[in-house]
């Protein structure tokens, strides 16, 4: 059977390159990309399933380490990475770090240690300095060096959300999300894309007295309480976007408690789009982290390393999901 | 340092009943138990400290396997299962089956090629015949012979919440929940005692035409258009009990739409009590299970696995905690 390198060797280029191609990630120039799909055919490669048969009868386990699985963005997302490793062999030990460091270093230890074979991470704390960048590590949503990360679109997200409610003809906004690049100042995070797309594209459209309300990083139970006091003097406001489904499902009941209605007098976006969401009210208007689409990247990335094909960077598409809000 | 075999010794009782003293677990006379109590003084036995120094260091895994964990209770006790056994050095292995038998077979077969060290096990399936009673396996809510099961109070849980409706006033009364002991006849599951307890003691209070409703099991994503044509006919209800807070949110809602003020007109209340229902619209009250004080429990059992001690099944008490619902 026909490897990535005999395909890489009938192209003539270097392996990373075909693994672009075949991954469908980072540019590749129009010609080689041709000549590499030629040596696909004509070696009959069939990537994944080289992936699967080098590692279905393994027991390789990928440590998920993330803050709190209970959080329902976090939880689905742990949900779609066990069932897209499994299928790959791999088996997924999960890490609920609660921010605390020193669990998270214990599973970076048994990486170190070879008691597991990848460490996925989702993490707010700076743990750059612990890193081995030389062994298989993949970050969720944030940025440290030389580590390729996975991220939906989060820029997109805000871009898409600012356009709808333009279009519905909002006219006073406001972005309400967690302190991204405060508190946790030395992780670089993807997350805080999301306000910077939202206002910018606002601005682009002539909007330039945006609300931006910034609640402490890290508290993944937002309470209602805890944003009421933070909105309650902004009633003229009638387009929101939010970091999170969770924080929308809030507003949506602020709002609604000042005599407004949502969506007729003010519109509220969230952000993520879970399915847990189904049965809770209003269903939120959101935009949509696809959880199946980032554990494929994810897979594709450990993957990757298995068969030591360089790894870049992944940033997943988002979609808007209209619901009863906005 | 003194052993579990050194105070039984000195007790002059089996391991066993030195066991059930130090978990406070099933019956054991008074007079044995001080005699047990004396000898764990005087040999100055600390059993959480052996059981620690005994795991610690290790990297012994615990494969969890359950339905999906996104379903909001089986989440949150994922999470809490994690957090106690990391205390005592082990690691969890997550396995959503998504209910099917081919991928819990694989799990329960590295249980006997000793790749994972215990399974916590949540099924519908009627795996007891692929089952090593040997090995180390915790059912959860589910009975399979000889094999040591924790549940929640469930016959517990419906009686608190008939007493809370009838002190409350209510009249005609309407459990719902799926049909536990029907399509997956196999399986004895503690859950459908919640729906005996409730229906139990109402009778027991003179009120007999008690509506019974029943959806499929295994949906765990039970659909408020799911519901509502089964509930429909119902409008003289004025006291529900179902079988979950996301079924009890979906109640609240149609029964609203009907017209009722909850829990004026009609009150509700739900099973499991979690922590992500905080945010969603009216605060359910529900039935409690204590996701922590079963992970502790669960937690004791593979220490008791480790130690060679017998473990008994356990039933963890639960609790009625006021929202806005009942």
């Amino acid at each position: 059977m026909a490897t990535i390198k005999d395909v890489a060797k009938l192209a003539g280029v270097g392996i990373a390159t075909v693994s672009r191609v075949i991954n469908n990630s980072g540019y590749v120039k129009t010609e080689t990309r041709e000549k590499i799909e030629k040596a696909v055919k004509d070696l009959s490669f069939k990537p994944n399933e080289i992936a699967r048969n080098m590692t279905l009868q393994k027991n390789d386990i990928v440590a998920f380490i993330l803050p709190n699985s209970t959080h329902l963005f976090f939880g689905e997302l742990l949900y779609s990475v066990e069932e897209e490793l499994f299928k790959y062999g791999y088996k997924v030990m999960l890490c609920n770090s609660s921010e605390k460091i020193e669990k998270e270093l214990v599973y970076l230890n048994m990486l170190r240690n070879k008691i597991v074979d990848a460490v996925i991470l989702l993490t707010n704390n700076d743990v750059e300095s612990y890193l081995d960048k030389s062994l298989p590590i993949i970050s969720f949503d944030r940025r440290f060096t030389n580590v390729p990360f996975v991220a939906s679109d989060n820029y997109g997200g805000g871009v898409l959300a600012a356009n709808y409610l333009i279009s519905k003809g909002c006219k006073k906004f406001m972005f309400i999300g967690d302190d991204a690049q405060g508190i946790h100042s030395h992780v670089m995070t993807e997350v805080s894309k999301r306000r910077v797309g939202f206002i910018e594209t606002l601005e682009q459209h002539g909007f330039h007295d945006i609300i931006n309300i910034e609640y402490p990083l890290g508290d993944y139970v937002v309470t209602k309480e805890m944003i009421k006091d933070l909105v309650k003097d902004y009633r003229d406001v009638d387009g929101i976007f939010t970091v999170s489904d969770a924080v929308a499902h809030s507003i949506v009941q602020i709002y609604e408690e000042m005599g407004k209605n949502v969506p007729n007098n003010v519109k509220v976006i969230g952000y993520d789009g879970g399915r847990s969401f189904l049965n809770f009210g209003k269903k939120i208007t959101s935009i949509n982290q696809d959880t199946n689409a980032i554990a494929i990247k994810i897979r594709q990335m450990i993957v990757n390393y298995r068969m030591q094909i360089p790894n870049v960077s992944q940033i997943v598409p988002v979609t808007i999901s209209k619901g009863d809000t906005a």
